[in-house]
């Protein structure tokens, strides 16, 4: 029987929502991840530090005893400069930033990414050393929103080589190339875009459980993707985007868009790796690389996953997870903390 | 006050399903409709004569006094030949094909297309003057499958020259560029895929409403087709497979696919051209081509339609329509018949 230690596993793109789910959720990130960064675009969105402060505690509360750091995050506004920032920089692990209207509650969002206007807020990022995750997607047809922003990944990290730019939840093999031409370009990859491509939300039957935002795209941008965690490239970490919503929310006509996915995340993944005989790389995706590109010092948790069958639950409160109902063949034997 | 008269619309592409539902649908279509080319894909599928025969009857049983002339198709099988299909050539006018579970009650279908193996029945059709009907789609990519059909319907238009293959709800350019390279070849569109993209299946909130077989795919696929049908294309029909499903059947996970638009297609055709100062060419579209292409003489019916608005109703029975609630600029003034 195969089985792997994780040690310190992160997901770098969480989302915990607030009040009920939030505890509800929490623990179960809490109970397999030592951290995660946590996604700001609650109603109103976090964009000040005593809403972060605030949010935080929430976190800390829903998860009780678990060991577990939430790395917060800003909802980006183009007015934010480095006398807002500065006090912030110990409470806030990185700022999110939403095209207006792209995905769920990022209203307030940007509206264009003229960069002399994003200059002053980008500039103290940069200098300030907070790392700027981007939800990368034009408003343009469906397939083709996440390669059409990506001349905006590269002309942001062309004009800001000291900031840290984080293409989040990335689903194309145009988002891995450009890893590569620029040194402050990284990425995260969430599970299900490993596992699933439009075939799976709208080939056969209509899966609302599988709709997301970016839509998970074409077979061969599922094997870039593939290709680029599998192999450890160190710009690239695991981030689930795991969102929970209730049910009726998802089943719906108008489906929320979103993929539950945090519970059954790194089973799936040792799975993963493991059927692609790279199970030694899966240290890397799920924490190493998010540690070396955040510059985190993650609480210390370790994960022993073993080749043994579990059958995922049907819902998690009232939110179906990713393969609900279904056997996977990796399951968490135990979670030892220090 | 702009306003069309139509002379015996046809719709070359229509599924009434069969007992409450065939009730309740076929009447719909009749009342504005001189025809219609029923599709075969029952539970069982239509495969015979006696089967072709009790059909219609149910058919013209549901219309009731309505003129409406119930065109028949049988189910494609490869073991037709001459001897069964001579009896069939005055009650059937075309013969529809599907790969093997590829939509709606096609299990029984081809599983490949072995020129050689469907030769004996095509040879037949051929020299009987049958039409072949096909729902081209590959087991491929959702958003590839019908491009990649396109190199098997040219092939069965090279090897069966005296065949007219009718390339069913076509939705991409490839399939509208395959229609110039083939004297053989037409096409039917329907009215979902001259308004929609895959954006408004999957782009914004998911919407059940609009899934369907084939899925909407390309802004530049969607102008293919409007072009084709806008500029009276000779080899392009209007085939609104307009494709009743129970409303819980569309809106609950596993959606099944197909939009409704029978009832509304005439107003929602006369918009779409006269916005297009196309006007003119609806008569060509929704009626001339197909009796051409089929040598149909359908009985005599004369829409007037006029820039009226209507509310289309919220549902038709428990089926939801396109355009549901919605305000249209035309509607249905009169039908006369003769």
């Amino acid at each position: 029987m195969r089985e792997i230690l994780l040690h310190e596993p992160l997901d770098m793109h969480l989302h915990l929502r607030d009040g009920a789910m939030l505890r509800t959720f929490a623990p179960l990130s809490a109970h397999s991840f030592s951290g995660a960064l946590i996604m700001p675009n609650l109603v109103p969105p976090v964009t000040d530090g005593e809403m972060v402060r605030a949010y935080r505690r929430r976190i800390l509360d829903a998860v009780g005893d678990a060991v577990f750091e939430p790395y917060m995050t800003l909802f980006f506004k183009p007015e934010y400069n480095r006398e807002f920032l500065e006090p912030l920089t110990e409470e806030i692990t990185a700022i999110k930033l939403y095209p207006a209207g792209i995905t769920t509650n990022s209203e307030g969002g940007v509206e264009g990414f003229e960069i002399d206007a994003l200059a002053p807020a980008l500039e103290a990022m940069s200098t300030l050393g907070i790392p700027l995750c981007i939800h990368g997607e034009t408003g343009g047809f469906v397939m083709d929103r996440e390669a059409e922003f990506v001349p905006i990944y590269e002309a942001l990290a062309d004009a800001f080589p000291d900031l840290t730019i984080v293409m989040e939840h990335i689903t194309t093999a145009q988002s891995v190339a450009a890893l590569d031409r620029h040194p402050n370009l990284y990425a995260t990859i969430t599970l299900h875009h490993l596992l699933i491509t439009l075939d799976d939300v709208a080939g056969g039957m209509l899966r609302p459980h599988l709709f997301c935002k970016p839509i998970a795209k074409r077979p061969e941008d599922r094997e870039a993707l593939l290709e680029a965690a599998l192999n450890a490239h160190p710009k690239v970490m695991f981030g689930s985007d795991s969102a929970p919503h209730p049910r009726h929310a998802k089943e719906a006509p108008g489906c929320a868009a979103g993929v539950f996915t945090a519970p059954i995340a790194l089973p799936v993944l040792a799975e993963l790796f493991s059927r692609h005989e790279k199970l030694e790389n899966l240290q890397h995706f799920v924490s190493n690389n998010a540690r070396q590109i955040y510059d985190l010092n993650p609480p210390k948790k370790t994960v022993r996953l073993t080749e043994t069958p579990m059958r995922v639950p049907e819902r998690y409160g009232d939110v179906v997870p990713l393969f609900a109902g279904e056997e996977i063949g990796w399951s968490i034997d135990s979670v030892e903390i220090e």
